[in-house]
């Protein structure tokens, strides 16, 4: 009790002092990113070649074969974040103006972490079609596209048409960033209580984006489909929902829960080996008596923001094992930015033609190995953020794969890959730390 | 005649040279712009203001009032560099993705020369109103759209389109930075040469996007229109050119020409004050005998590029007494990049709702009354791209103008807005200098 009080204090804190200093702060920068050149320019002189007349070389072999922009242009290293609004945070259909700020701290990640050039595409429309066909005309200048904060279920729709119009990256990273973080603190979860994930029984609860695609990538990385129950705000998905025909959901419906369970969130979880909940902040909104009807060595993911559905303590109580949340300040961050910066990285420097589940398991692969190598545990499953040699072993993971599926357009060994990647993300902080020394940032 | 074969030489040289460079250098540094961080990290705990949670309270904000954007995003100093690629340089139309380079390198001449953040967004969409459509929903993240490389005559009607839509500035540099130049030297050049505007007789000669966007400038700028003579391939433009009927060309036929002059460009200039030609490389495209037949005190300004229409010796030699074109190895350089990077630092530090006629004619005056001060002189009409202390003054002019205009978000008075202008076009150089100085550029 005495924590829980703590924490809610600690968080009320938190939430104030980073609310009031917000405004305060992007009104001071006015923004949080701008466009720089980085190649040197002495004089005037200069633009003969980066200009006038010398570009014209350049755009004529771009003209006669487009990948050479790759080499010429800094779309080999440039990424759209691109968004209608229409579910930014946990506020809603804001629109694209009101998002900006999200995604322009976004794209200072994707720098931060990834040495990725991540540009605010805001969208002022919110009709699917007319939005993939926004995207597609302007993706000629990027070497990716990172969907971010669009509502359920056009998200789908949207990722699903980009990839067929596209031969680059697309990813939405509310689905696969999560995802993507989830499936590689649940392999080193179960190592820990020696579980396999042929067998458990995992229950997953909340079906929007994130865990839409966290069955998806389970699946794509071997866990057994028929052991997962899927549980929304009615009940747990399987063939008996007609209600859920023709959405979305159907499709899981259709292939989870191959026992046919019908009940709530409670009957799910008896006897489960794992819950995966992202539905809604908590606490409260998972209960101490469900976990304790869980199975020996229970693991329990409470992914919601701020909030986690129940708090670690909580959990542990009632019997889980191992606890992950999405924050920071507790153990076990299931966190999508150990995922995203350093995917693009990867992606990028094979100019991949795609993201498909194997790369993103082998993302996730990379991530439980690393953890593992520094020693699993209980409040160890999966690196935290500070551990950032891992960023480019997984960049380099996700690259070789892309290589390995044919759809990479630049050979490279893991080594150079993970060399090349360590190189661009120092030498964004580099700069960073000589423009902050220097008193200019 | 040994001026000629020097100066073809020395042409050849640096095409030579600029053409071998371009590719190289391009491909060294992978493209010539990046998207960096403008305010300090100092670690992962910096992102609970810039990302969340803080960053909620200033989306909520925004959504409330679109114009906060302004304050918390980097959209007040950010432009859309938007292409389609249809009329890339001399290159024709070699579509978006090859135009990439080209926008690239105008974004570098917006930040070395402006301070401004310019993001290259080549459009795969030929269609004119689709064109429209797509900027007009991705403009929410910027401040103003610089319209570039667009064939004619769709270019007259994409620019109209979006100046109706948006409440943020939209320029078409093609047409209006060449003609904005073009005016400042030529009121200058009418003092050196002692000629009223009101009266002088000028040959325009090639009616695409710059002449067009000229002789309209000139018109708004109290010049008489019905001494105007415009000359395309068929000859002077006027009432009796019924092949013009229903081209963008028609209204030129219908304000200019009062005295229903018909014939080719020789007949045009005979008795002319002015001629001023952007219509294809020379030499030979003016011949002397036609400068000949012009006014005492002649003022020719021969603007294509790489070669002028006619030699500055051969036009002086056939009697002219003021000659410009658009190269920085002769006197007199009418260059774009006098105004663009200048003017748009003016109308984002403002946060101006549009660029009218009357602000680039403020432009223009403020170029050629900062020439007069330095001493004006047959071969100094228009200052050169070295005396930078102009852009700032330049700048300034336009966002007084908008204001008075009542088309500002934000006043200011001419001094402040010089001060903030000069600050932020130096702190760009100096951060350059301090990236280039450490290695790291």
């Amino acid at each position: 009790m005495l924590m829980e009080l703590d924490f809610e204090k600690k968080l009320i804190e938190e939430a104030n002092r980073a609310e009031k200093l917000a405004p305060e702060l992007h009104s001071r920068y006015h923004g949080k990113i701008e466009i720089f050149p980085k190649c040197p320019i002495r004089g005037l002189e200069d633009f003969a070649v980066w200009y006038t007349p010398g570009v014209a070389a350049v755009c004529r072999e771009i003209a006669e074969d487009e990948d050479k922009a790759f080499d010429y242009t800094n779309k080999s290293n440039t990424v759209a974040i691109a968004t209608d609004g229409s579910r930014t945070l946990g506020l809603g259909n804001i629109g694209a103006t009101a998002s900006l700020p999200v995604m322009e701290g976004k794209a200072l990640l994707f720098k931060y972490l990834g040495g990725v050039d991540a540009f605010p595409l805001v969208i002022q429309q919110q009709e699917p079609e007319k939005f993939v066909e926004i995207v597609r005309a302007v993706s000629a200048g990027f070497g990716g596209i990172n969907l971010e904060d669009i509502a359920t279920p056009k998200c789908f729709h949207i990722l699903e048409r980009l990839k067929q119009e596209l031969s680059i990256p697309v990813w939405h990273d509310d689905q696969h960033g999560t995802a993507t973080a989830t499936l590689a603190a649940l392999i080193n979860a179960l190592k820990v209580v020696g579980k396999r994930k042929e067998e458990v029984r995992i229950v997953v609860f909340g079906v929007g984006a994130a865990n839409y695609a966290t069955i998806n990538l389970l699946i794509a990385a071997g866990f057994n489909s028929g052991n997962i129950l899927a549980v929304d705000s009615r009940g747990i998905l399987g063939r008996h929902r007609d209600d859920l025909k023709g959405s979305y959901k159907w499709r899981i419906c259709e292939i989870t829960n191959a026992d046919g369970i019908e009940g709530g969130v409670d009957v799910a979880l008896k006897g489960a080996d794992v819950l995966i909940a992202a539905s809604k902040p908590g606490p409260g909104v998972i209960r101490k008596e469900w976990i304790s009807e869980m199975n020996d060595d229970a693991i329990v993911f409470a992914l919601a923001n701020p909030v986690p559905e129940i708090y670690p303590w909580d959990a542990k109580e009632a019997g889980a094992r191992i606890v992950a949340t999405g924050r920071s300040d507790f153990p076990n961050q299931v966190n999508n930015s150990l995922v995203f910066p350093a995917l693009f990285r990867g992606v990028l420097d094979v100019r991949a033609k795609g993201i498909t589940e194997e790369m993103a398991v082998e993302a996730a692969l990379t991530l439980a190995r690393f953890a593992e190598e520094k020693g699993l545990g209980e409040e160890h499953i999966i690196p935290d953020m500070m551990e950032t040699e891992v960023f480019p072993m997984v960049a380099a993971a996700v690259g070789v794969k892309a290589i390995q599926l044919g759809i990479a357009r630049r050979e490279m060994s893991f080594e150079e890959l993970r060399e090349e990647a360590e190189r661009k993300i120092m030498v964004s902080g580099r700069k960073l730390k000589v423009l902050m020394d220097s008193g200019l940032v």
